[in-house]
């Protein structure tokens, strides 16, 4: 049989038209029931032998710790995208594949696809900027500001023990629009600053480049055409690797004669600030192309403006920097820590991207777009260590006060004390058991940092008192029923 | 090769175990090939032609104004779950396939498959309890009050006219653990209730009803044991079915007979309070049956505990309630609107399921929860209609200040300002364009509601001045440069 079909596959090479309309739609129906019959015997066996217990390959779940980290960062981030005007927006997490293709060169690969159960050709989106691209091409919306957070999907098959997954946030913030040189781009670098800044996570610096100006460099130094972007993801590999090997692979594997890589080398060797682009505009060479000069221009007016947004101190105009993927049309930008947490590198990144949007255009009509994504992962590992070291626990609820009972059947007394305390708006539980130990019940709220307790008991219920306890001293008080909730209130403010 | 592939499959079904081991590897191995190919085929097709340029169906983009509202919704809930304790979690998109096998009964064909791209055999989530037992199995949590907010997937033809859709949110608020009866399930009605009344939605019913009570009213009119499920899926349909119907479902299709079916109506068009627990205990018949007891004992308690939680007024025990999940074993509810907007229906159901965490622990050891989901989806539709009804324009953007300039040049004045600004947390933004019109930048102020804006001239800059403006109003003020901030926080305070 195994012969039989590859016999076939060999004729089909020969007649793909014979085989898109008559063949294969009844190898796919066959092909089909020979693969719910295996499903079927799988299914069995599964279920006979035990379940595995686990989440997928390279995805995991998020405990309560670690959603409350995580959602303590993202809500520091919001704040820095609100304070410049960001709206939101949504996509659905899987796109017709056909959106998708195209866009992430070899990396395509590494994209889910949904099984075909009888309809559209769908695939988990790659990344955020693709389908924001989408969203503004269907909708013709010709400019925006944006964030979007959410959850994108890689088949890669990342280190899980280095914090990278096949399923991760991404944190983006774009502004899209036809509008005067460099004003966008600057905002975006001054949104990371800020954000960076926000969470604490010690020094930063942000290098920037433009594509023009690599582009510029390329062609001074003898690169054909049809090679820059490929000689751009060798220079994209300086951060990690040493010179020497990335002019091996520009030799080698590239075919770029020595020559020509020396001279490469010896411009994206090269960074600093505003010294940097006179620097270069000395270079006659360099200044022959077109694109040199725009870019110099470029670099100039944005170093400009971010001197004007009190961010220059943190720029580094570095000509090393590429970034690999292949949409970005203008500056480029990339955010590395480099406090004592050596490792982790780019915790941002981004740049103009001016063509993307015409590409889902059938008049190829395009809206110039800048944005930064924050490496909300990195981001959060970061922070998960920092905490472990410093041995801080995160609360995980927001509950102010616990209703405990000394003694028991008090239970719905602490019902009715409960309801009272929910109407007033104040954060408050219980033990779901009738007669908790007085022990547990207060154990409970220093595990959970809760600040206050309040204990019924029998003799305290007939003087028509409570009990307020404070849980980190232990001091404990006695406040009549009917004063409780303002107490409580008052002793909240503080 | 057709004829052959089914001569195949023919010989297969005869001889699993051969296939299993030895053919199905490599059947899978050239099934996939040719499915590459055919892929291949596709995908050369699609570039040729054009680009449909659409979201998947059954989903859709959600714009800065449904994310607003959305938001705003999901803001309130969470505040009701926080307010009662809950911690979050998160679990991974998609989980393995065999983990949600077997857990929706009829409903399995709906779920979303990942492709078999070489690996493990994934599945989209079809709902976050599933994940939520899996979570609880996996790390052996024996108790938590936990919420989850995300979006489940269901590959259904659902009236995306009607607001529903293949990807939608779900918003659960589950309590699992061994605890006394009813404490967990009557705070999960105080949760309903405080969500819908947070979120003014206009009146509403809690019906309540336990699994236990419609086994005992089966049994009693004599359905035979193993038609309880497809029977208990029948009396589900009269929210919405007339009587007449759903008899006859149960008689034809069933196999009930009709004095049978009539006893059943008897008792499921019962519905009432504390009434009608003491009229059923008078049912010599039901009473019989053990699992009447303990209904009308545990509906009993729980309505107690409902009138110390003040929203016994909202609550109906309806014997018709039914649900159609399968793992229920206890307390059923749903939360029905029953305002204006007829047609909505169900806004929030769920339930006691105390077996769902044991089908995924090798020695069958489970964990008793008790959860409600909030049907966002419907509230999101309720609001928007009649946010569009009464005309309720959504801000999508929390700027505070515009900064504009009324001449041309000053975009670099602008930008200091805005530094200032947002060093001092105020949320500020000003036109990307260095010489936009004064009239656009003030019209784009009162589209987006902003309530300040700054305009400079050159005039007011030499006198160290700026006009602050109130967009309401239109009233305008100059203000000294150096007392701005302090000015624009006075009047943002009140």
């Amino acid at each position: 049989m195994m012969i039989s079909l590859m016999r076939t596959k060999i004729s089909l090479i020969a007649q793909k038209h014979f085989y898109t309309s008559v063949v294969a739609p009844q190898i796919a129906d066959e092909v089909s029931k020979l693969l719910d019959l295996k499903a079927q015997l799988g299914e069995e066996n599964a279920v006979q032998h035990k379940l595995i217990l686990k989440t997928p390959k390279g995805t995991r779940d998020y405990n309560p710790e670690h959603m409350s980290l995580r959602l303590g960062v993202l809500e520091k981030i919001i704040a820095v995208f609100k304070r410049h005007g960001a709206e939101t927006i949504d996509t659905p997490v899987f796109e017709l594949k056909d959106v998708l293709t195209g866009k992430y060169g070899e990396d395509s690969k590494l994209i889910y696809d949904l099984k075909d159960q009888g309809g559209e050709i769908l695939a988990l989106r790659y990344d955020l900027t693709v389908p924001f691209a989408r969203y503004l091409a269907m909708g013709k919306i010709s400019s925006i500001k944006r964030y979007h957070i959410a959850k994108v999907y890689r088949r890669d098959n990342p280190a899980t023990t280095k914090g990278r997954y096949r399923e991760f946030y991404q944190c983006d913030f774009d502004i899209a629009g036809q509008y005067d040189p460099m004003l966008p781009d600057a905002e975006c670098i001054r949104v990371v600053s800020e954000a960076l800044e926000s969470l604490d996570l010690g020094k930063f610096i942000i290098k920037l480049n433009h594509r023009s100006l690599l582009d510029a460099v390329f062609a001074t130094c003898g690169v054909p055409q049809d090679k820059f972007r490929t000689i751009c993801s060798s220079v994209d590999k300086l951060d990690k690797t040493p010179w020497e090997e990335v002019k091996k692979e520009m030799v080698e594997e590239k075919g770029l004669n020595e020559e020509t890589a020396d001279k490469i080398w010896n411009y994206v060797s090269k960074s600093g600030g505003v010294d940097l682009i006179a620097d270069l505009r000395q270079d006659e060479n360099l200044m022959k192309q077109k694109s040199a000069v725009f870019g110099l221009d470029s670099m100039e007016l944005l170093l400009k403006y971010c001197t004007i947004y009190k961010v220059i101190n943190k720029i580094v105009f570095d000509l090393s920097l590429a970034r690999g993927l292949d949409y970005y049309t203008g500056v480029i930008y990339e955010a590395i820590l480099i406090g004592d947490d050596v490792g982790v590198g780019s915790v941002a990144g981004g740049g103009r991207y001016d063509n993307l949007v015409g590409m889902f255009d059938s008049k190829k009509k395009t809206v110039p777009c800048v944005g930064v994504s924050l490496g909300v992962e990195r981001i959060f590992s970061v922070l998960e260590a920092k905490m472990a070291n410093d041995g801080v626990k995160i609360r995980t609820t927001e509950i102010q006060v616990f209703v405990a009972s000394a003694q028991k059947n008090l239970h719905e007394e602490r019902m009715r004390l409960l309801s009272d305390l929910w109407d007033a708006g104040i954060k408050a539980e219980q033990a779901y058991k009738k007669n908790a130990k007085l022990l547990a019940q207060l154990q409970h709220c220093e595990e959970y940092g809760i600040p206050l307790a309040i204990i019924l008991g029998e003799g305290e219920l007939a003087r028509g008192e409570v009990t307020l306890r404070e849980v980190t001293t232990r001091k404990e008080f006695p406040i009549p029923r009917d004063q409780l909730i303002d107490e409580i209130r008052k002793r909240l403010q503080n």
